[in-house]
């Protein structure tokens, strides 16, 4: 289950404070232009520790491609990425062996599984996002060849909607030892007809499930979302014309398959669940305690995000367009 | 893209109006005791008709059972159920061959695939979901042989959330010749720890991708959902004591893995597209006109989508059960 | 595992003595004319009792299109096709319930599933080929719109070569109450490059899981197969000419893809294993005794294998045009 | 196409001469002891370079585990295992960019793709089966805690049949500048009852897929294999008795499902298509050629590829038994 897509497979690996992490690209069409220069902005835009409102910590993630390119160009096999860990001190994590911190996957895990990484969450950390950047960005360079773009804006952070608002919000959690959510909407642009399949295979709930496997996000809608609950039918219906349809209540998908609008989404954002004010909790073997998180964690990880989210919708997106092609030979 | 799920696969068929539906269920487990009287409840709640509220079609949705099932207990091999079609007239959808009906999947459909049986909607009628109820109801005996329950409620009616107003809101929709949407909330009880994979596998991922693949849902939220973007971290965390978390921001899911609290999420419905009320529509063909839709709609799907939205989750839930166990022999 | 194929998958049902069989084919390209009389012709040839060296049993296998076609093409939606059982006569087998037939696979399923349908084998049955003859048909009407055909013959029974004593091999068999197996070889005409992805995917591969997915094929071998054992590599490699290869001992694939030859296999099909001749076996619970098993089996399957091979190694060339052609968009 | 399994999958990745190969592993079962060294020897028996009857290589195979496992033990994460290239030399390749050898993938890449790396086979090099073999030393690993084990041997060499004379045959080929075949047995012991899913998914299907998926293998047999088809059927089923059957043609799958017997198959492996002796071919552009392919390769790949059979029996065994488990709840 650390595979996504049916056509243009991404399957991710490694652990916070692992050696390393990466990703395998099965299924990448031939003959695209790729570089580690394709990929690296992307990574750095996932990167912590540019701002202040950011965590501090100062991870590389310099992508290395191992296989799939040669002499510059995609040629259909698997692309292996991967990215080394740097400056990873396991020992800050040691404290963290038998605790269970509230609103992480700790004893989910331990449950699950008898046995996980804790250092900085193991395999449930965000770190492995990283990876997820790195396959998005072959993805998006696919899609770019198309015509296609992708692009997200925060729309809210912590209750606030002013985007002049949003800085301060997060620095007045900062200073509490606490986080905050957030809002972000995701568009794609130049999405041609076609994209998504009937009845299970359908685009909106391959974007739901792509969206909502990002760790942090909570829900999602796509179009007019939840403000469709409230409205009539004949409100919602996006008139058509000769010229196209007036309004994009739908959010460039109907019946499940795309119909040329843009497509657009928003997600709801946790805060982050590290923070440093204390939390009754409780060690592994169910003795009662208050834990205090120190380290280095966003108070706010919604600006992070948005690239893990764009990146997401673009693995949504060559994954339709390849299974849409399929029957290239015959429509 | 017909088969939901990894190792308990449905596989629905059929049209609004062709001959028949069905579903062919792959992987469920051997030994469930299994009768058509055990589905056809099920599909009682999800059929028109039954009050002033919904459509006065009247489909009898009887099931049969036609493999997998010998002496009244699943055998492990794959369970066909068929429903046949009864009353479906054609010629009433004949006018409706070559225009693009606003807010269907009409158009979508045409462009991608070049043919489509327009008749009701055809594939993507809401008439589908008939089998998708059918082969939640043999999920749902199956998570009930492990204690797990699945219940729905309506918690909002075109942005009403009195449960008092919400046939009035209906009916109002109904005289106007329109439509209303709506929001569900829908809980497991019962679930034990570890469904659910990293990353990719989520549970709230499995969800929210089965949610969105409803037809009308255009969003989803789990446990505190969008809520959440505006709480302090150290509010949303759920504070964990021996006896259990104090509370559920989480909805019973911590990094993709449920953690044996109750499962809820809410829904967000889209009024019913289909609408007597005139609309500017295009043909096939490009040419701007105005379109009626005559016929028998539901003013309100919301009540009926409570058991297929219900069923999804029910699949959801015994494909992670089953593919939690798969581990049995190790952990 | 009930479902074949990637792209085009077949997902068969049904038992030899349960109300119907059938398959649900979703993945099929739209806009392909099929009806009912494209397909009963291969259900013919598949069928049992056409002569004096097979089965008197008289089944009808009359299908049934359900869904998925409108008035006369394909639509891409999930094709349904449904076959009534006719004249089964269950208590024929109430004998066989508790005993282990050799060479069947009565044990493995009562031991893996703890339950199973006895009546003429249940699912493990050969009827069970009829609906991957149905989903074949369907395929081979793809295929033969690019102008693709599939073909096969026998060569050899019971060790015997020479076709004009296949006859008397397989009558001498019947007479002692016997059976006997043989080899076929089936070709597939007209397949142009590109079919099959490397690795783990390759088109050979394919091609030999299909084939031993048969229940009575117990050797696969693909162009030169086991004789390449005693070959030197300068006799075994195709000489490469500006007009094409000299020879074909790859049988039409190389590193898994097509490469425009002609593909051909063989296949080797091990006696039916009901025999009246009696046989030393245990019951269920391991009562040691001598079972002969009388009624209407066919002493020699390989004359009806021929069209479940042909229709499975359709089925294989159908998911690989399609898998193919995902890429058409780039290449 | 570069993942093999349902449960336990290997993604493979690499290119003969880039800079690294290796394996992703999802799905392995927690708790499993697992370092480097458990891999490693399994690396030494593919390598090549060891005797006078292979190709003097100095390949290291390195493995490096990147991922997956903590403290010793696998954690259920994906496991990724690295081997970086070493001494690999692209300009011995050069003359071979445009040229077709015959009995090789480069024309069928070339045409599937556009665009190939050329260096060594690039991904259809035999290089590959190293990441297959890094995986199944974990398949295995998993399987030893379950009382299995697999074990091989080469039965032929060129058409002979007597182990004594094997090197003999070698190395006449090797001084002809040519190349042998041969066939291998490969057994597995200690495997219980239960393994293999009815129908698509039956185990004699999925260990025949996995064969022909190793690029030399041409035939697969299982049990009796070939030599079923010259047998009465009262010779080749296997008769039962308390303490199980007297016989094993089968094989040790009976309908697809192991039965405890033993399960044994035979391979038939193709000379190495790479020889010195001329040979008639074309470039990619047609103008006719001869070709003497000079440089270290193998003159009969049997040995090495013994391994690599038996690996990827153990990933279609351990596959295999994670499926069987997914019941475990229920059975």
């Amino acid at each position: 289950m650390n595979t996504f897509g049916h056509l243009f497979r991404a399957t991710t690996f490694g652990e916070s404070h692992g050696p390393a992490i990466g990703v395998v690209i099965d299924g990448c069409p031939p003959g695209i232009p790729l570089n580690e220069a394709d990929i690296q902005p992307l990574m750095e835009r996932r990167r912590p520790g540019r701002g202040p409102t950011t965590s501090p910590r100062n991870e590389l993630d310099q992508v290395e491609i191992l296989s799939g390119v040669f002499e510059g160009q995609t040629t259909g096999m698997p692309i292996a990425i991967l990215i080394r860990s740097t400056g990873a001190e396991s020992r800050d994590y040691e404290s963290l062996r038998s605790v269970v911190r509230p609103g992480h996957a700790d004893r989910t895990y331990q449950q699950k599984y008898g046995i996980r990484d804790h250092r900085g969450g193991g395999r449930s950390s965000g770190r492995e996002t990283a990876a997820r950047v790195a396959a998005g960005a072959v993805a998006m360079k696919c899609l770019g060849l198309k015509g296609m773009t992708i692009r997200s804006r925060i729309t809210e952070v912590h209750g606030v909607s002013d985007p002049a608002l949003f800085d301060a919000e997060i620095l007045k959690a900062k200073e509490r030892g606490d986080s905050v959510g957030g809002c972000l909407e995701v568009i794609a642009d130049g999405c041609p007809p076609g994209l998504g399949d009937p009845v299970f295979g359908k685009l909106d709930a391959a974007i739901a499930g792509a969206m909502m496997g990002i760790g942090a996000v909570k829900g999602v809608e796509i179009g007019e979302g939840f403000a469709s609950a409230g409205m009539y039918g004949s409100e919602w219906n996006d008139p058509l014309f000769r010229s196209g349809p007036a309004t994009n209540h739908a959010g460039g998908i109907l019946g499940g398959i795309s119909n040329g609008e843009p497509i657009y989404l928003r997600l709801a954002i946790k805060p982050t669940p590290s923070v440093s004010i204390p939390q009754e909790t409780v060690d592994l073997d169910g003795t009662e305690r208050v834990i205090e998180i120190k380290g280095r964690h966003d108070p706010c990880i919604v600006p992070r995000a948005q690239v893990v989210a764009e990146c997401m919708l673009a693995l949504v997106l060559i994954d339709a367009l390849l299974m849409r092609d399929r029957f290239s030979g015959f429509v």
